[in-house]
C-alpha cells in the first residue's frame, strides 16, 4: 500500500491540502473552506475528513501531516489562539494527530512558506536564504544553514517592522514610523500614490483609475508613467535599502521575493536589484535575488517539507 | 599528566593566550607581542613556543588551540591574507597544528570574542545572542540556538554598515553614509561631540579638552553638562534604533554590549535600554541588554571554546 504525506496550509478563508507522494511529488492538491465559526470547533473535523478521504481514495496509508497555520507555535508544540480563527488554538496538533493516527507537525504559516519556497521554490539549492513577503504587510522567514529562524520570541523574520527610514507620514501599524511596512507592503504603494495624486498635479493615467492600487501603479509604471515610476522607483529604493540592512545582520546567500506584489515580475525584480546594490555591503552584494516561485501552494510544500523531516526523510530535503 | 587547551586571541600588535585546564577554567593568561615584519613569518613560531613553554613547565600535553585571527576563514579552513598583519595567511592552522602536534581550530575574532561572551561572560546561559562592539567601529556577532551565525559570504553580524539612517555627514568607510558605525563607534562619538563645539556656542565643559574622546563626552555627561548629555542621548538612540532592527531580522534573548565604549558602564547602558524600548517591535523589546564581560579576554574564551567544542567536550559548553 502506497504512502501519502500532507501539507495543509490553514488560512482564515481556505484550507489549502497538498497529498505528496513518497517521492515527495505533490500528487493532488485542492482546497476546502476554512469554518472559523464556534472558534473554529470544526477546522480539524474538515481536515481530517478531507485527508482521509483522500487516502481512502487513492488506497493510501497516511503517512504524516505537515501544517501551516496563522499563529505562534508553543516549544510544546500548542497553538496560542489565532486572532484569525475566533481564537482556535490549543493542543490542535495532537488532535489532528489522532484523528489520522499519523505524526502532525505544525509551523507558522510564514514560516512554512519560506521552507516551501527553500525546498521547491526560489530558494530550491540554497543554504541560507531570506524569504520576504510583500502583501498587505510585508513579512518574512529567514533560513540560516537550512533551518528556520524562528528568533527567541517567534519573532524572527519579522521584516515589515525594521526602521528603514527615521519617521515618516503613517503610522504602522505596530505604532512607530518609518517601518518597512509603510513602504514596500502593497498596501503602502496604493497609499503613496494616492498621497502623489492628491498632492500634486503631475498628469498620470492612475487619474483615471478608481481606488489605485499596487497592481495599478506597476501597470502604469511598465507604460512609461512618469509618475507611476517614481512611486515604483521610490518603493523598490525603500526595499532594497531594507534587504541590504538584513543582509549585514544574517547574510543569506539569497533573497526569495513573494507576495502579491511580485506579480510585477522582473520589472520590479530589477529595480529592487538595483536598489540593493546601491546600499548593501561589501560582498553581501552578491547575494541572488530572485522571485519565490510557489505562489500560493508554499505553505503546503512548506508544511510536506516539515513532516518529511520529522519522519526522518533527509534524502527529499 | 594533566592536559591544556589554549585560547589565543591574535591581534594586531599582540598575541594573547589563555591556558584553560581539563575543566575548562583559566589557569593562566599572557601576552606576546606579535611580530608581523616580513608577512607575519614569525607569528606562528612565536605562538608555538609560547604554549610549548607553558606545556612544558606545568607538565601538561597540550590538548589543543583555538585561535582567533583578526581576517577571513575559508570553508577550508584556510584563513585569507590579513591586512592588519601584512598580509600573513595560508593554512596557518594546519601549520600550528604540526608545529604543537595538537588539533587546531580558528575562527574570525569578533567570533571568538562573541562565543567568549556566550560562553563565559555577558551571554551566559542563553541561546540566542547579539554581541555588539563598540569601539574605533562597530562590529558584531551572532548567536541563533547555540551556534555562530558566520553567514554565506562570511559577513554576517556586520552590524556597523546597517544603514540606520537615510544619510550622514560622515561618510563610513564602506563608502556609503547613514551606517550605523558612523553614530554609534567610539570614533563617532568624538566627532560628533567636536563637531557640536566647533558648530555651535553651548556651554561644556569638553571646550577645555584637547582631542575630545567618546570616554571624554560620557566622563562629562555623567557630571551632567548639558552639550555632552545631548551627544550621549544621541549616541544611545541611534544604537537602540540599530538593535532595535536586528531583533526584527533575528529576534536574540540579549543583546551583549562590549568595546571600548561600554566602559561607560550603566549610565551607557540604560541610555541604550531606553532608546531601544523606544524602537523595538512587539515582544522583541523583552530581549535583555547587557554589558560584556570579559572585555579583552573574550577573544581567549572563544578560542577554547571552539577547540573544547572541536573535542566533543560538550560537558564544558
Amino acid at each position: 500500500m502506497n504512502e501519502r504525506v500532507y501539507g495543509v496550509d490553514l488560512g482564515g478563508t481556505t484550507v489549502k491540502i497538498g497529498a505528496f507522494d513518497g517521492a515527495g511529488t505533490l500528487v493532488r492538491k485542492w482546497e476546502i473552506p476554512t469554518r472559523s465559526e464556534n472558534g473554529g470547533a470544526l477546522i480539524l473535523e474538515d481536515i481530517a475528513a478531507a485527508v482521509k478521504a483522500d487516502a481512502v481514495e487513492n488506497e493510501a496509508v497516511i503517512g504524516g501531516i505537515g501544517m501551516g497555520v496563522p499563529g505562534v507555535i508553543t516549544p510544546d508544540g500548542d497553538l496560542l489562539p489565532c486572532v484569525n480563527l475566533n481564537g482556535w488554538g490549543g493542543a490542535v496538533g495532537k488532535e489532528l494527530s489522532q484523528r489520522c493516527g499519523c505524526p502532525v507537525k505544525m509551523l507558522n504559516d510564514a514560516n512554512a512558506a519560506t521552507l516551501g519556497e527553500l525546498w521547491r521554490g526560489g530558494g530550491m539549492g540554497v543554504k541560507s536564504m531570506v524569504f520576504v513577503t510583500l502583501g498587505t504587510g510585508v513579512g518574512g522567514g529567514i533560513v540560516v544553514d537550512g533551518k528556520l529562524l524562528a528568533g527567541s520570541h517567534g519573532v524572527g523574520g519579522e521584516l515589515g517592522h525594521m526602521k528603514i527610514y527615521e519617521t515618516g507620514e503613517d503610522v504602522c501599524g505596530c505604532g512607530k514610523r518609518g517601518c518597512l511596512e509603510k513602504y514596500a507592503s502593497a498596501t503602502a504603494l496604493a497609499t503613496h500614490a494616492k498621497r502623489a495624486l492628491a498632492q500634486t498635479d503631475a498628469p498620470s493615467a492612475l487619474r483615471n483609475v478608481v481606488d489605485v492600487t499596487a497592481k495599478d501603479v506597476f501597470d502604469a509604471a511598465k507604460t512609461g508613467d512618469a509618475l507611476a515610476v517614481e512611486l515604483c522607483e521610490k518603493y523598490a529604493d525603500a526595499l532594497g535599502r531594507g534587504l541590504a540592512i538584513v543582509a549585514c545582520v544574517c547574510d543569506p546567500e539569497a533573497f526569495v521575493l513573494g507576495g502579491g506584489v511580485t506579480k510585477a515580475g522582473d520589472y520590479l525584480l530589477n529595480k529592487v536589484k538595483e536598489a540593493y546594490q546601491r546600499y548593501a555591503f561589501a560582498t553581501t552584494a552578491e547575494a541572488d535575488l530572485v522571485l519565490a516561485k510557489l505562489g500560493n501552494d508554499a505553505g503546503m510544500y512548506g508544511g510536506a517539507h516539515e513532516i518529511f523531516a520529522e519522519l526522518g526523510r533527509a534524502d527529499l530535503l
